[in-house]
């Protein structure tokens, strides 16, 4: 990756953000032969936070574009997601990740550290040449006379085809089309890694286990494997509603919060609890879902175009989905006829497909979230709807992780 | 029936209380061998209220009292109990109540109209020599010399090897046995008949409907089969949380507060509920469950003992097998053996066989009840459990229908 001092070179595709849709996004692109410039405008590539969730439709991608041997070295493929109750420790239900899940959805289930994640395709980005640029903020981006341009803080104009904006949930660039704002959902996640050899933890270490509970819930997962001889890396993530968002106060789920919010949850959660880090946390928030996504030569994807709550663990793969499907409405509009100008029409009709998907996954994560979260009558009727559920039905899961 | 002016004779049983459970007992202890007298503070036996569900639980002991015909030429025998969604209609689950659930359970299933119910047992009571005395308040309970006291607002003490308090709800005799007071749920009740000639309900005339909507539901059912040429007699029961009793009022459920708690609701629920009679309602309350109902040779039963809410509409059928219970445990130890004075082991007896059901029973209508008014999360999880239900499981009705 390379600072600028000069106005650089033209590319197709100029992609603002540097993040895990970002750089899937140049990887797709370049696979479908154009070329592309990453601006971040961090000092480096990287991803906050601890582990992050790989379903089949996202492993499958990776598959495809010759990665998943290495995130699979890098992750941890557990045998099955439970749902627990947090509250007496119950299991209410459990999907399998064996065999019969790989082969009906075309991928393994994976979990890993997201830093493993991004490396992997920022490996992947440079040795398909794309351009990487860090220290770079993209303020503006205008169409003018068939081409885009963004304009930097630094004064650098970038003449593209195509921008994409993949910069975020704060999206700076989605404000060309909506001035909706995040919608904050009360919840607040604490988050961190231990190493098992250096706690007294007694998580279960085959499975990603999710225990549910009355305004709150607690994950764990392994993320990598025996590491350095250390034994296995525990994640941990902790969420709960924030008693001050409640009450209307702007500064909401501070630390003093977190052990109240799970004092009613069982003691195993309540001593693991202990190990989570309180010294950072993450306030939960998403957007309403838009319709478009395109405005003359821009682009919004990932999180800019569609952030959701974690509840579905679908961020990292609905990215990575965005660039694929980018990836062959280029393939076919730009690179695939005799006209080469239709990168509008590509990104129309990766809009098209993506965004009613995109939409739903980010009204089934606030439902599912919800439904983890009830109390009393709610968490009967939940826990019953659960505990009954087939573990042969798959109408859960095949909307998500099926192929497109 | 009798008013009295002089002292009556010694009975074996004094029951306080006309109501369906104290005339039920009479019937079931003049069956067991028992001299009974029913006493009722009201000037006539009577029921309030419009119509009444009589589940197998209750039906198959109307049986084998020789009152079942009787009652079925004036009631109506449903096709099933339907589930509906209050807001969008859709059917969410149904209990068939033909030949296998006849069998299944070894009564049918009937709605009726609270008074033919009353009529039934006062008739049957009557011919069993039961003595019928009205006007009369009994205000005090006492166990001397081993017999029971009963000492009536007009003076007159009545002695018994038993009383029986089936005095309702407001029971005056429970407080021998607790402090503690009816528990309003906050929802009121407005309930009426209409005639289906004179009416354009669009209403289904085959089934027991119950329409479950966020803080209300509305409940339709035909209690009379061509009555007077005039068509059926359709039963409808509108019931709602209070926006007063949540805000504290002291009054509340009043007739201004019916049309805004169902404004949600199908139209076909609004222009029923329109033919719902205001000018009487029904505040609903229930207790928590007590474990003892004897004191001395005082023994509760009926509401006195467990009142519950509406939902699994078991009112009436809990006073009947309590009627019948006794019957047996008063068969068994005052009549089965050697020893005429064991008033005292069989109260104690029907007490312990029926206190945990009972509690159940409570317990259950409390939660079932709360799974129907259930809003937003809550509604889709309820109405994804109840759609799920394989219509052949019988958990659900087992424990409350199976013979005891």
């Amino acid at each position: 990756m390379e600072s600028i001092d000069s106005p650089p070179a033209p590319r197709d595709v100029l992609i603002v953000g540097g993040g895990i849709a970002g750089l899937a996004s140049a990887v797709g692109l370049s696979r479908a032969g154009a070329s592309v410039t990453v601006v971040e405008q961090e000092p480096d590539f990287h991803e906050v936070g601890a582990g992050l969730e790989l379903a089949p439709n996202g492993t499958r991608v990776l598959a495809e574009w010759g990665l998943l041997e290495e995130m699979e070295s890098l992750g941890v493929r557990p045998r099955a997601l439970v749902i627990k109750d947090a509250i007496d420790g119950r299991v209410l239900t459990r999907q399998e990740l064996g065999a019969d899940f790989e082969r009906r959805y075309g991928g393994p289930y994976l979990v890993a550290h997201r830093s493993d994640l991004l490396n992997v395709l920022l490996r992947a980005a440079e040795r398909a040449g794309v351009t990487l640029i860090t220290n770079e903020k993209i303020d503006r981006v205008e169409t003018q006379h068939g081409r885009a341009l963004a304009t930097a803080a630094s004064g650098n104009v970038y003449e593209a085809q195509l921008v994409i904006g993949a910069d975020g949930l704060g999206s700076t660039l989605r404000g060309v089309l909506s001035d909706d704002v995040p919608v904050a959902s009360g919840f607040v996640a604490y988050r961190g890694t231990c190493r098992m050899s250096e706690v007294d933890i007694d998580a279960d270490l085959d499975n990603v286990v999710a225990f549910i509970g009355p305004g709150c819930h607690f994950v764990q997962y392994p993320i990598r494997k025996d590491l350095d001889q250390h034994g296995q890396l525990l994640n941990q993530v902790a969420v709960f509603q924030s008693p001050a968002f409640l009450r209307g106060e702007t500064e909401w789920g501070l630390p003093g919060e977190v052990d109240a919010a799970f004092a009613t949850c069982a003691e195993q959660i309540r001593h693991a609890l202990g190990y989570v880090p309180r010294d950072r946390h993450w306030l939960m928030y998403d957007r309403e879902p838009i319709d478009t996504w395109v405005e003359g030569r821009l682009l919004l994807l990932g999180d800019a175009a569609h952030p959701m709550l974690q509840y579905l663990a679908q961020g990292a793969c609905q990215s990575i989905e965005d660039a694929r499907v980018l990836q062959a409405t280029v393939t076919d509009a730009v690179f695939g006829g005799s006209n080469h100008d239709r990168w509008i029409d590509a990104a129309q009709t990766f809009n098209s497909i993506r965004a009613p998907h995109t939409a739903r996954v980010q009204r089934t994560a606030r439902q599912w979230g919800e439904s983890w979260h009830v109390d009393g009558i709610g968490r009967t009727l939940r826990n019953m709807l659960f505990s009954s559920r087939d573990l042969s039905d798959h109408h859960y899961t095949d909307w998500l992780y099926a192929q497109v």
